[in-house]
């Protein structure tokens, strides 16, 4: 279920992706034309066992009518994974037919099904649905297992069902690790909904959601469970994704989730390598074949810039911010091709990258330039890993740098990229996994289309990439951009600087003016500059943040911001200037009263 | 904040659907190129007034510090307001900077706040947010308000507040109506989800949640209130969707309130005209140019069948079923294009849609000719008002008929359309307050393609009516149709005449049967024939239910139906198989394995 498609499709697409088997879903045979042999031999043919069969609902605590129901069905399911090949049964606790509360009632009737399945061999793996109307804990469903103490039947611990409940995982330690019989792996967002609908809507692979799920693995292992670690994901965006895809995502997260796990118990099975991004190194631009974007960065006056000696590529640098044109890669409409991140060393950060289900990308690479390894993200930006300034490693070295100014900016103060809303989950595992870096803030900010979604990471260095998802409606429609935001001391002088050069930047309302000088009683000629230049202002308690925005060039912003040390937003109260003032000029408008 | 767009497109929408007035929300003055005298002058030309200035947070209960800057802040909004020309400030209680509970502070604050606003003839309506950092219940702000005891100073009550903390309404009953200085409006589902994220994304008009707001606004009206009553719904759909649209749709929403709002006070002002459906009419269909829509429908075998005499329409009947094929208009693929509701009086009827905002929809008549009007339906099928066979009104006199064969049918048992995700709120309140349809059951069926969320609308004399909405991902793609279900007392003999007739139906894997099997422990010759013929089958506390369908012809699948009068479902549980078939077919796959 944590995948779209059909049987077939799924199967096909967790192969693909490196696994070793799956979970066969209830749903999933009932809605194919496949047989059970035929799955058995599909599954075989791929090279995927087949790990466990699931659900079986509603067994323990009926009245004998109904037990003798369910040993039918269950009968006939043993018959079922017979066919299969399959060994494991995952039994929920009832949350339906249970006529009370009663633990000897329980006890008894699983180890009627204990002995069912023993007769042919199967195991019954019994799992407390968060939402079970007696059963409804882990240690719950052990004490049960070990009453019933029969060598058929243990327990299945999901991390949903026991981290939804905030319960302690310290709860699995006592549990021996050969009674548990599978271990099931589900993230989630923190919501404040009820677990149901949390739990078949909203379950996301480990690490795109809140949860210590590394913990969760590392205590399984710790407590001597030596089964198959399983992905149990229901979303409603995976289900309906390509497969291939989110069966890529979700072998990533396991094996992340497996060297974190690895690396906290001080072992080195399944050990990742370390090496992460350390700075943002540069950021790469495909021009618009028009040089409107080449202008608007001259006119910028970055303090050195100059071409490749081989390449038809540009570097614009300013103490450590670094954008790269790439002439080669002009179209019709400028756009951020990469991001480059320094590392302690491209060959590990590359392994790491590819044990994470990565591909490096092919690159035009000459005798005595520098090596850099780029994968693709999630929204098709390339990811280089860029060795360290500190290695000896040169910029200038390939380049022909001219001085041209003073220093302007002194650092990438940020990037905001476009991300879809199929593969936000998995940009977030993504950046992650592979870079190091964690999540700052998520918030929704309203636009004229409405409410974009921004998720802002945070690397070490002062990296800080936020990804944007636009509303759905508005798929297509002009108005949106990427952005860049370049650190400087003098927001003023580059407005001033950048109005002398023609370079056109957004638009901001009067109304704004007036209502930051009603939130924040700025000194009138402050203000007065800031409209004058279209600057927006925030301030909090650890100080201020200006910031100045180009007009799109095409899709892409150029930011300039000023920031307090302290302050550690985006200026997220001004976004939805930004995003205003980028429908007007994508209707043509113009920032005056209509 | 309830539509997408800029503030001048808003304003358009808001006039054009035929409101008095508007709450100007500030983030979308803010963020306007239009001055505020501008949005003045524009008001006043689309014959809007503008009835609230909001939102003012964080005022009272603050240190004298914050208190100075508040007091300066509001000076602002106040002078604002004047050049707007509005009258009434909508404050919210604090959520953030409040510095302790103490009523008494809050009392000279808010004392404060009113002398400032009075002395510029503005009133201020202090509204409790039900996540107010004190101040979350609307007694607790109207303590306050009594104990100032200031004329500018009353009570902004809001249903979503006070409804969503599950605060028995009567709370309005000690309340001065006087001193409700603005009647906010917005209904929601029924969310376990805390409750900033259910305000600020699942609000929706009143109508398409679950809550009584006729009982809300009759409340409101009893205790003297006489200000404007006002939609304030932040929905995440409504934000990025047609404003034009969304503005009739809350039109239509605030006078079906309001109607059923006066019709509790047993009043005539605002009163509807009360006509709605009473029974199933008929289906009309396009069909395909192929004629394989007709094929279908005759080897079905209806008891009458026959040529209208003026147009280019055939009439199937069979007992209450009806169905029109519509040869004039016949397309490249077969569609449901109309649904006839019969009513007690055409013509009240139509006032009555009419009176919510519909248009009627033009249409050829003859003199002599039942007069049938047609509303458009949010998916774009067309909503008949037919007048019933009781009232005298005969179908069978427009249509040459013949006699086919024995009854087959006896009722249209239900229709499934498609729905966008976008008009899904709008269609439960277009079908509940024209056609007095109510809502039965939503869920959520999975299918090969993602989650289809289903929305299943019943009304008197067995009206079965269900929209899905398809996975976004899943928009353009094969493997979806609407469905037509008639009801039948013999699914067995229909199946056997299909089978002898060639139509094709819907495959069902054979697995399907195997659950069967465990689940139900049917007879084994009639699991056989179910099997044979591809019939599912489902069965409850109170019935059985089977089910047949043909594979779908272009848009249209016909289902036949055998239900225990009993027995309330659509056999949800089937309905994956349902959906696993159709992509099957969408596909060019066929029904064995691969």
């Amino acid at each position: 279920m944590c995948l779209s498609g059909t049987l077939e499709e799924k199967l096909a697409a967790i192969a693909a992706a490196g696994f070793d088997g799956f979970e066969l879903f209830e749903p999933d045979l009932v809605t194919s034309w496949l047989s059970p042999a035929d799955v058995r031999s599909r599954a075989a043919d791929l090279g995927l066992s087949i790990e466990l069969y699931q659900p079986f609902r509603d067994f323990e605590q009926v009245d004998d009518d109904q037990l003798r129901a369910n040993v039918h069905r269950l009968r006939r399911k043993l018959d079922l994974m017979a066919e299969l090949g399959v060994s494991t049964l995952l039994m929920c606790s009832n949350v339906d037919t249970a006529v009370d509360d009663s633990d000897a009632r329980a006890v008894d009737q699983l180890g009627i099904a204990a002995r069912e399945a023993a007769d042919r061999g199967i195991s019954i793996a019994y799992e407390a649905l968060a939402w079970g109307r007696s059963v409804s804990t882990v240690d719950h469903a052990w004490a049960l297992v070990r009453q019933v103490d029969h060598p058929a039947l243990g327990v299945c611990v999901d991390s949903f069902h026991i981290l939804s409940r905030g319960t302690d995982p310290a709860v699995l330690d006592d549990i021996p690790g050969e009674k548990i019989l599978f271990c099931q792996l589900a993230d989630a967002p923190r919501l404040q909904l009820d677990v149901l609908n949390w739990s078949r809507h909203h379950r996301v692979f480990p690490g795109e959601g809140d949860w210590d799920l590394a913990d969760f693995v590392a205590r399984v292992i710790a407590i001597g469970y030596r089964g198959p670690l399983s992905l149990e994901v229901f979303n409603d965006t995976f289900r309906q994704t390509s497969p291939e895809r989110t069966a890529m995502d979700a072998y990533r997260s396991l094996v992340a989730t497996e060297g974190a796990a690895f690396e906290r118990l001080g072992s080195t099975s399944g050990e990742l390598p370390p090496d992460r991004a350390q700075r943002m190194g540069f950021i790469e631009l495909a021009p618009d074949s028009d040089g409107r974007l080449k202008a608007a960065l001259d006119a910028l006056g970055f303090e050195r810039h100059g071409a490749h000696r081989r390449k038809a590529v540009d570097l614009y640098e300013s103490g450590n911010a670094r954008l790269i044109v790439n002439r080669a890669e002009a179209g019709p409409r400028a756009r951020i091709r990469a991001l480059g991140f320094e590392v302690e060393d491209v060959a590990a950060a590359t392994d790491r990258a590819l044990a994470l289900g990565c591909e490096v990308l092919p690159r035009d690479h000459a005798d005595g330039e520098a090596i850099l390894n780029a994968v693709s993200a999630p929204n098709g930006a390339e990811i280089y890993f860029a060795p360290r300034a500190e290695s000896g490693f040169d910029w200038a070295a390939e380049f022909t740098l001219t001085n041209d100014g003073p220093q302007v900016f002194h650092e990438v103060d940020h990037v905001v990229m476009e991300q879809s809303w199929q593969r936000i989950d998995e940009a977030k595992l993504f950046y992650e996994s592979i870079l190091g870096l964690s999540v700052q803030a998520s918030s929704d900010v309203p636009g004229p289309d409405g409410l974009v979604r921004s998720l802002a990471l945070k690397g070490p260095g002062g990296i800080r990439v936020a990804l944007n998802v636009r509303p759905l409606e508005a798929a297509g429609r002009p108005g949106f951009a990427d952005h860049i935001a370049l650190g400087t001391d003098d927001v003023l002088r580059l407005a001033e600087r950048l109005a002398d050069s023609g370079v056109a930047t957004l638009p901001v309302p009067d109304n704004y003016y007036a209502d930051l000088d009603a939130r924040f009683r700025l000194e009138p000629e402050r203000l007065e500059r800031f409209r004058r230049f279209g600057i927006l202002y925030d301030r909090d308690d650890s100080g201020e943040f200006l910031q100045l925005f180009t007009a799109p060039i095409d899709d892409v912003v150029i930011e300039i911001v000023q920031r307090d040390r302290d302050y550690l937003g985006y200026g997220a109260a001004n976004a939805p200037i930004r995003l205003a003032a980028q429908r007007l000029l994508a209707s043509g408008g113009v920032a005056s009263a209509a």
